[in-house]
């Protein structure tokens, strides 16, 4: 049985004072919960309703505790709780340093603080082959239930990095090429990518950060086809074209 | 002074039953309602806060009537309201045929559910340059607060038209190419578009349906990159990704 305590701790989750005091985070629903049993991460808890299991005996899961649907309502954060949620610790930095070890192609986020869009950046990072994302240290937070959600288990695959942005970009070494879109920037369309490629992107109103915007090496445009001004792209969107377009 | 029943009908619009009734709807926020000010779309009340007034003593706004901060909360459909909201009347159709002004470039969205998917698929299809996307029934509703709001103003530009897609695609003149991605389809990034394309975008979670995809003519594939199953791209991700590679 589930006490009490359990479901309050699971409940508190939602805030993120909690999450950092406890480390850990929540997981719901089906897809996201069995991506995360099979990445090896850490679980501490496995929760679902009568329903749930009903409905997935084709799955066996270990150490799967029962809740109500009353205290599965009481410990998700979601309007409708899908019935399976697990708790799992934060997978902590193992130490070395990743600036050893880089990849040829780096996604960089500036300030991105929208959870969903952090989420489907995770998401999108992943299919197209990004195993590491380096965050500013104000960009949303990884374990917000909301970026779990939208990265639809693709948070157990891609790794972020959280540190302060233009050290890390004048550590990179001189192969790589820093990558920015701006309006009046080169036509994206034209573009070939090095080997080595860094893209950056800016936070959802303010673009990339006047520090940030002066070590990139080459300014890209993700050409308006409209003849009337749009304001602007979704930040996701347009990281998904750059990864689209770096993928060629 | 605005009155309780204006606030309450307000209010209600945040249900579609009553967006329905009232053939209106709401929009929040300063960029939006600009935007649907510049319009021309027919407005039929437009409210915000002293605080937002002060803080926008610049903008010179016809009628507007003030709320307090507690008759903004009551109305307002977000957990922080903007302090400045529009109700609107929908757009009706205007008798014409659609079908008989085809722009060369369609987008078709056969069974997009999620609205903050669809809000921002309007947004990136109006930055490039789709003025009309053809929905099926069963898409989610531009009306919706989530859609409104995700579609930072666009949806001011971009004209929804709700109707049978197989009808649609069927009636289509013999030139236009019917476009639909698929996990083993052409790759896209090596793929030239003619001069009549229309791009079919399938549900969040099922794709394409049976009944349209055996009217697609070419099947496309956004490849994935990493080596390892990752389940999907986002709905609104994968529009972008192929909003963009009609671009080119």
């Amino acid at each position: 049985m589930v006490t009490k305590n359990e479901l309050k701790r699971l409940r508190s989750l939602q805030q993120k004072k909690f999450r950092q005091e406890y480390r850990m985070f929540v997981v719901e629903g089906t897809k996201s919960v069995l991506e995360l049993l099979e990445s090896g991460w850490e679980v501490e808890g496995l929760y679902a309703t009568a329903a749930w299991m009903e409905a997935h005996t084709d799955l066996n899961l270990p150490d799967l505790q029962i809740v109500s649907e009353k205290e599965c309502e009481m410990a998700s954060g979601l309007q409708t709780p899908p019935g399976i949620m697990a708790c799992a610790r934060f997978r902590e930095p193992d130490g070395t340093d990743f600036q050893e070890r880089l990849p040829d192609k780096l996604l960089l986020l500036d300030g991105i603080r929208d959870c969903g869009n952090l989420g489907t950046i995770i998401r999108t990072a992943d299919w197209f082959g990004f195993t590491h994302i380096i965050c500013s240290e104000d960009t949303a937070e990884i374990y917000n239930p909301k970026t779990i959600q939208a990265s639809m288990g693709s948070f157990t695959r891609v790794r972020l990095h959280y540190t302060k942005l233009p050290e890390f970009i004048s550590r990179l070494p001189e192969a790589y090429r820093i990558y920015g879109t701006f309006m009046e920037g080169q036509d994206l369309r034209g573009t070939e990518f090095p080997q080595h490629a860094a893209v950056v992107i800016g936070n959802e109103a303010h673009g990339i950060s006047p520090e940030v915007e002066q070590m990139v090496t080459d300014r890209l445009s993700i050409v308006r086809v409209a003849d009337h001004p749009v304001d602007s792209l979704n930040a996701a969107v347009a990281t998904a074209i750059l990864c689209f377009a770096l993928s060629r």
